[in-house]
């Protein structure tokens, strides 16, 4: 069922203004998109943030619901949060899947704007499915991923629309959509 | 592109020994969902509480989104917020409709269980895109909806799954899913 990996980054990502900056954590991305990441069967969700009270955070969410009584008391939700790995830069993360797979991942970045490049989902679910090689898909917090982080991954992938113009889906939705379009059955 | 209304209910819903409860109405599910109603081209986005504290809470939440400083600073999201409408049960929400369309919707039920009546994604996106009659959503927080609320709906919709046995997503989630599934390009 393919080989995929997914990672939620909270620097370098833009604010509204187009500046570069590190987001803050948000409690429900976590559990949202590892809940969606368990359901769709990645191998594990990295969450990434260079700053320190912000990892301990992420550390003392995942504890309470892997190891303390959030997970005693939902056994699913511990399953979710389980896949989640904290990293300090997208490097990092590709060291990780490296050293695991023997290989360095595709990346793929997602992007709520359409580019001249962009790779539209049907030929990334199937290069995905062929399986040759393990992917990690890209989500940006705040307003987007950094155009130099982006100008650094393998593929972007074309923007989820609607038959609406209106194309402001929180990361939480986009992801659960993209992981469905990739992922899903069919 | 059809005539698709969107409710979330906060009663009556189950919790997690499967009693009936009223649940609280969380932020991030209205402007998740309102984001993804936009999205996709809800015509309305319900929220459905018969608490009073609760009405008031998103009724603060929507105005400063729709007339506050929110909607001055982010005008995407105040489009996304102008969606909510704020009802005390189904049978409102149901009588709202009915005076706008002039005629009562198709009421869908979504579950994160299988049954033996429910009705396919493909079956339903064609039902909404004949655009003949009006239809309405319906997605429960908590535990979900109640039995006696799905068993008063016109159609089941088949769950989410995903190809892991993993079958928990979060309403935000699921809401994203369906209605991409339903209302989304192909």
């Amino acid at each position: 069922m393919g080989n995929l990996y997914v990672a939620l980054i909270h620097y370098p990502v833009t604010n509204r203004q187009g500046d570069i900056i590190a987001s803050a954590v948000t409690n429900l991305d976590l559990h949202d998109i590892a809940r969606t990441a368990c359901t769709y069967g990645a191998k594990a969700f990295h969450v990434v943030t260079p700053l320190t009270d912000q990892t301990r955070l992420v550390e003392t969410i995942v504890a309470h619901w892997t190891k303390g009584g959030g997970g005693r008391r939902n056994p699913k939700r511990r399953e979710a949060l389980s896949l989640i790995r904290i990293e300090t830069s997208l490097a990092e993360v590709l060291a990780h899947i490296g050293a695991r797979e023997g290989e360095r991942p595709a990346v793929i970045a997602t992007s709520a704007r359409h580019r001249p490049n962009s790779m539209g989902f049907g030929p990334l679910r199937e290069m995905i499915h062929r399986g040759s090689r393990p992917c990690l898909l890209l989500f940006g917090t705040a307003w987007g991923l950094s155009e130099a982080l982006v100008a650094t991954a393998d593929y972007v992938l074309e923007p989820v629309n609607g038959p609406a113009d209106y194309n402001h889906l929180s990361v939480r939705s986009a992801a659960a959509i993209v992981l469905d379009r990739l992922m899903g059955r069919r």
